[in-house]
């Protein structure tokens, strides 16, 4: 048994739902089922996934779903090529995929193209740096899995800030703005940026913490890295990231309050989507527990108790084997 | 390695010394010392410690620490002769102590009979209930050392909230007050006082396992207690006290702001009183980082990294030496 510790207990940003979401859920559901691009087993744990914005948000979560399922269970070489297809997608959103290429290229494209029908240019622009960055840390994830790497904190940190794909997925809170360069990459913004980063990269590594483990695939995870560099014993590894989750949101918060002025229209604009982000990291939080990926349908429970039995490498937790045989169905 | 979670990040009261402290610290440590009733390495030890409050509050934390070191290391039934000693000089302070008996009493004996000269009534009687209560339960602690008990969450937290003896320390913000019987007893301040009695008691089973584990003396610690109950490893525990902690300064507070109106004197000194309480639950917590007690001279550098390198009960840390000698003189 560990603890899990409760690391969103002070933040400021309650548990919201979107009024739309059942309505437009339905309609992405329906256009990534047209693809048959998972198995009927994959198709159902999919299905068990919740996903909390509007529709070109929705599609960006499939995408990201996807993309992490084909992936994590590919060696740099494989995975690099699926990045090239992406990249290649991106960069012709109306040009059709070849004949026989991973269907990943045909959902992107879908995807891509109906996006920058309403997004902002700055947005698009800033969506392609950030998802291309993530992309490229994904291949570097896969060669430290071939070679078994395990990084102390700050340099697993550095990596890690990059594949949780977060700040890709703050886009979805620009589409509708003009977020000017100038103000999107000024120091002040992109520190709060970094700061959500990884009060979503915390929470999720402490979430997947016990599926990871159980699949022998904890070597990426905040948890290992600190019980590597500090010595620690599993539950105070989870304290020490809860403490310094504690110390990202004081820098967060504090870092809202003295950010420069760019006149009232960018102000209103930055302060919109730095309110997106920080609802985010709530919102990625209550993914962990109310989705049933990490914790079966135990999730409800285990946040309120804090208590979760570790899952032994054997013996898995019957709730979490289908999760574990999707997996497995995608290394076929 | 283990991770000490900071169970007082949030609490209200700050680290704060009373500005007479040094003076009358001076004139209670000769008072001691003219008994001699420690060898010279107990002494010693002795003068590490610092006490935070004036005259009275320092010959009180006097007699804790005696009675504490006295009672640590004996049967049930030795305990229980020296509570004896203890409650009938208390009952009879202006008598003087028989030959041969332990100097305990007549340390004792001169604390109260200097303490009832100023010391209201109403809190004299307050006072004794609550003394004679936490010297009846360090007989049960005793009981169960010699049974070698380990008890679960609740059982153990009824009988550590008396042997912490918090409750009866808590008199010394109550000497210069007249709380009558009806306030002192409401069920309101009662649950006030249990809060921070409990409170304290956290902060200290936290900060004294280490020790407590290194002399193989863990079993009356309030993370054993979790450990046994919930299987969690100690990290998990500590991060699970941590958890309960906070959930009791939220009912202090909670409970402080709803408190009943007995008329603007009374309700001016049980605030006074409260306050005072809830100060001792902030020094609590500082004396076992600044004190010397429980992690050497690493006392400050442990409140800031949090991390704990576990004393192996062969090998203890050497600035912890001399205090486990300071027990071991005691037994003799």
């Amino acid at each position: 048994m560990f603890y899990l510790p409760n690391t969103m207990a002070n933040w400021p940003w309650p548990r919201r739902i979107n009024p739309f979401f059942e309505q437009v859920k339905v309609e992405a559901d329906e256009w990534f089922r047209s693809f048959n691009a998972l198995s009927p087993k994959s198709l159902k744990a999919f299905e068990k996934c919740d996903f909390e914005h509007l529709r070109i948000a929705c599609d960006l979560m499939i995408v990201y779903f996807v993309v992490d399922e084909y992936t994590d269970v590919e060696d740099a070489e494989r995975t690099a090529e699926i990045v090239n297809i992406i990249i290649d997608t991106l960069n012709n959103p109306y040009r059709s995929r070849p004949e026989g290429e991973s269907i990943l290229g045909e959902v992107i494209r879908q995807f891509w193209s109906r996006a920058i029908q309403s997004a902002s240019p700055t947005s698009q622009r800033h969506f392609l740096d950030d998802y291309i960055t993530y992309l490229r840390a994904v291949i570097v994830e896969a060669g430290d899995r071939d070679k078994n790497v395990t990084r102390d904190i700050q340099a697993y940190l550095s990596i890690r800030r990059r594949t949780v794909g977060a700040q890709s997925a703050f886009a979805i809170f620009e589409f509708d703005l003009n977020l000017v360069d100038e103000v999107y990459y000024h120091p002040a913004v992109t520190e709060l940026i970094d700061c959500v980063a990884e009060l979503v990269l915390i929470d999720n590594d402490l979430a997947s913490y016990n599926r990871e483990q159980g699949a022998g695939d904890e070597n990426h995870n905040l948890v290992t890295a600190i019980m590597f560099e500090l010595g620690l014993d599993r539950s105070g590894a989870m304290s020490w990231a809860a403490a310094y989750h504690a110390e990202i949101e004081a820098k967060f918060i504090n870092g809202l309050l003295k950010l420069p002025s760019w006149g009232a229209t960018l102000d209103a604009q930055i302060k919109q989507y730095l309110n997106g982000i920080a609802n985010w990291a709530r919102a990625n939080y209550c993914w962990s527990y109310e989705g049933q990926r990490y914790f079966g349908n135990r999730g409800r429970e285990i946040e309120k108790t804090r208590l979760v039995p570790l899952l032994s490498k054997a013996r898995r937790d019957p709730n979490m084997r289908e999760q574990n045989i999707v997996v497995a169905d995608l290394c076929l």
